[in-house]
C-alpha cells in the first residue's frame, strides 16, 4: 500500500518531536508499506519569521515573504529525513522546486495545479520514505508560493490524489474528531467514521481539527483520510465514502470568530440592497447566513453572519462606507462580535424533530437564539458568546449523552 | 555600469544591520548603475542549524545537510529584498533553483559550473535590484548543493562573470587588505591596489579578506574585484589587472593553523618515499610545502607543511598506519602543529636580498626558521607558533615602517 502521512508544526517543533516522528515512520514502514510523508514548518518559525520582516518592512510584498516562509517546510523536511536516516530508514525530502509542485500565482494563498510524481516514484522504487515540504509551490514564473491557510493538511491530500495513494493520514495532536470539543464538553465522544461530506460539514462549522479545504479536495477525489494522534496509537476519524443509508448525528461544532450584522431602515428599496450585496461580493466579504425580516410598517431588518477576522475587519470599512452615503435608506447598523454559531451536524438533522429539539433545549436554558441557518447535514445556532459553552454542553448532552439521542 | 555587491553574513545578523545594507545599497543604486546582490546566510544560523542536525543524527547525509543549510541564504535574501522594498528600491530576490545556478553533484563542497541568466536580466531591465543566495547551487538532480568555504565570494565572482559585470564588490568587517593584519601590527598600511595573482598570494597564505578560491576565479577571468568594509566608506582595496612592471611588496600575510610533519629514517628507499606520497594523495591530505635532507650517514628526514585542520586531522589518522606497517624504514614520525607560516607576498620578493634580509631580521631577533619557501610572489617561513606575531611585527617594520624599506 501507499501512504501519505502529514505531520503538523506542533510534531516537528524541536529535536525531540522529530525523533518521535521518525520513529513513528519506521514502525509504519517496516510494515511494508511505501510511505511520503507531508512537513509543516517547526512550530513557532513561520510567525517568528513574520515578525522579523515585520520589523524590516511596513508592507512586505508577498512574494518575498513566501521566498521567506518556504524555507520553514524545508528545514523540517530535511531534519525529519535525517533522523530517519539516523535510525536506518533510508529517507530523501524535496522541496516544491524538486517534484515540480505547481500552483497558480497568486503569493500567501495559491491554489496548487499539478504535481509532477516521477521522481517520487523513482524514490518509491528504492525503498526510499520521501519527505516532501507542504504549505508550498512554484507558480508559473518560478516563485515560491504558500498555500495560505490549511495549507499543509492540502498538499498531503493532493500529494495522496498524484500518486494515488490507497491512504492519507493526517497525524494532529488530538484523537481525530469527536462528537464536541473535548475541552467544552468532557464527555465527547471520539467518531470513528465520518463520511466526507460530514466531516466538511463539521469542518467548516468550526472543528478545528482539519481544514476544510483539505477535506473537500478529498472528496473531490474520492480520497480517504485517516486523522490520527502524533502522540499515541489511538485509532483516530477515518474519513471516506458516504455509509448509504446510515443517518446519524456526528457531533456538535461551534465556532467563536463571529459577527452578526444588522442592517436596519425603513422602506429600503430593492435597488439598494442589491448596491449592499455587490458591493460586499467587490470587498471580498464572505457572508455565511443572511436573513430579512420586514413589519408590517416596511421596518426592514437585514441580518448576515461574518465569519473570520478578515471578513469582519473588512466589514468595519464598509460600514462608514455605507452610513457616509446620504442617498441610503438605512438608518443603522449595528455589528456585533460578541456571538458564535453552535451546529448539530449530521445526515439525521434532515429527521423531523431535531430542530424543535434544538429550540426548546436552548430556549429552556435561558439561551437566546439569535439566528438560524439549516443546511442538509447541519442546524446551526448563533448565540452569544457568553452562552456558546453552555450551549455546546447542553445539546451535546440532549443528542449524545441520553437514552434519547438519535 | 553593471556592479555586484556580496555582503557576508555578519552584515546579514539581524534586522538591524539589514536595513543598514539596504541604506547603503540604495545610495549606490541612486548612482544609476544595475545592481545585483549576492548574499550569505545570517551570523550564526548554519552552526545552529548543523547543531540540530547533530543532535538528530550522528553521521548527517550530505545531501540533507546542504538541504537544511541553504534555507539561510533564502532567509537573507527575502529580508534584504523587504528592507529594500520598503526603503524605495524595487528588489526581488532568487535561490539558486530560479536562476539555474548549476553545480557538480559533491554535496558540501561543490563548485559552480552554469547560472542562467536571462531572468537576472529580465528584472534588471525593470530597473530592480535582484538579490541572489550565494554559497549555493543545484546539482543535476536538482538537488541543492552547497560550496563550501569562501562559497558567497565565489557566488559573487560566478555572477559576476556570467552577467559580464563591471566590478565585484565584496563587502566584508575590514577595510580590504592591508599590508599586515591590523590586530597584530598597529603601523598596518591599507592597501589600495593588488593584482589579481597578488591578492591570490595573499589570501592563500592567510590574508582572510577573501577566500583564495574567489579571487583564482576572478584572476581566470578577468573580473575587478573591490573588497570594501560594510560599515564604513572607506576605499577598501580593488584587486585587478597586474600593473606592467611595477615591483613592489604588498605586505605580510601569516596563517596560524598549520602542522609540520617529520619523517625520519634510516635509508629510507626511493619506493616507501614514493608510496607515502601516494597514499597521501588518496587520503585527500594537500601539503603546501615539502623539504628533503639526508646526512653522510644516509639518515633522512622529510618534512611537510600541512595547512587546515581537515588535513592535519586526517594525517594524524594516517601516522599510525605508517607506523603500524612493518615493512617502513621509517623510525620516527614527529608532528609539531605549534608552528605559524609568515609570508612577505610581492613581485619584489624576486629582487635579490629579500630573503637575505628575512633571515637577517629573524634570527637577530632570536626567532628559528623552521622550513622556508618560496614562489614567484613570496617567502613563507616556518616559525613556532609562539613567534608568530613577532615575526609579523619585525617584518612589517623592516619592509614597510622604515626608509630601507622596498
Amino acid at each position: 500500500m501507499l501512504i501519505i502521512h502529514k505531520y503538523g508544526g506542533t510534531s516537528l517543533a524541536d529535536s525531540t518531536r522529530i525523533k518521535e516522528v521518525a520513529k513513528r515512520i519506521k514502525k509504519e514502514s517496516q510494515k511494508g508499506d511505501d510511505l511520503v510523508i507531508v512537513v509543516s514548518a517547526p512550530s513557532g518559525m513561520t510567525n517568528q519569521l513574520l515578525e522579523q520582516a515585520s520589523e524590516i518592512c511596513t508592507t512586505p510584498s508577498l512574494r518575498e515573504v513566501d521566498m521567506m516562509l518556504t524555507t520553514g517546510e524545508q528545514l523540517s523536511a530535511s531534519l525529519l529525513s535525517l533522523a530517519l536516516q539516523d535510525i536506518g530508514v533510508d529517507a530523501i525530502s524535496f522541496n516544491s522546486f524538486q517534484i515540480n509542485m505547481k500552483t497558480t500565482n497568486t503569493y500567501g494563498s495559491a491554489k496548487l495545479r499539478e504535481i509532477k510524481s516521477d521522481r517520487i516514484f523513482t524514490e518509491i522504487a528504492k525503498k526510499k520514505v520521501v519527505v516532501i515540504t507542504g504549505f508550498q509551490g512554484i507558480n508559473e514564473h518560478n516563485d515560491f508560493t504558500t498555500l495560505g491557510r490549511g495549507g499543509s493538511d492540502t498538499t498531503a491530500v493532493a500529494i495522496g490524489v498524484c500518486l494515488n495513494a490507497d491512504m492519507v493520514e493526517i497525524f494532529t495532536d488530538v484523537d481525530g474528531f469527536h462528537t464536541a470539543d473535548p475541552r467544552l464538553v468532557k464527555n465527547a465522544i471520539q467518531v470513528p467514521y465520518l463520511s466526507h461530506s460530514e466531516a466538511l460539514e463539521m469542518a467548516s462549522l468550526g472543528a478545528k481539527i482539519m481544514h476544510d479545504r483539505s477535506v473537500a479536495l478529498a472528496m473531490k477525489y474520492g480520497i480517504n483520510l485517516h486523522v490520527r494522534n502524533s502522540y499515541n496509537d489511538n485509532k483516530g476519524t477515518i474519513i471516506g465514502e458516504a455509509k448509504m443509508e446510515e443517518i446519524k448525528l456526528n457531533g456538535v461544532a461551534h465556532s467563536n470568530k463571529n459577527a452578526l450584522i444588522n442592517i436596519m431602515g425603513q422602506n429600503i428599496s430593492s435597488a439598494t440592497i442589491g448596491k449592499i450585496f455587490t458591493r460586499i461580493k467587490d470587498l471580498n466579504i464572505n457572508i455565511s447566513n443572511i436573513s430579512k425580516t420586514q413589519d408590517a410598517d416596511n421596518y426592514q431588518q437585514i441580518s448576515m453572519l461574518l465569519e473570520s477576522d478578515e471578513n469582519i475587519e473588512r466589514f468595519i470599512k464598509y460600514k462608514d462606507e455605507i452610513i457616509q452615503n446620504k442617498d441610503n435608506e438605512i438608518n443603522a447598523i449595528e455589528i456585533n462580535q460578541d456571538v458564535a454559531k453552535v451546529s448539530v451536524v449530521g445526515f439525521a438533522v434532515r429527521t423531523s424533530g431535531v430542530f424543535a429539539q434544538i429550540w426548546q433545549e436552548l430556549t429552556s436554558n435561558n439561551i437566546d437564539i439569535l439566528m438560524v441557518s439549516t443546511s442538509d447535514l447541519s442546524i446551526s445556532s448563533v448565540v452569544k458568546l457568553a452562552d456558546m459553552e453552555k450551549a455546546v454542553q447542553i445539546l451535546h448532552k440532549k443528542f449524545f449523552e441520553t437514552a434519547n439521542s438519535i
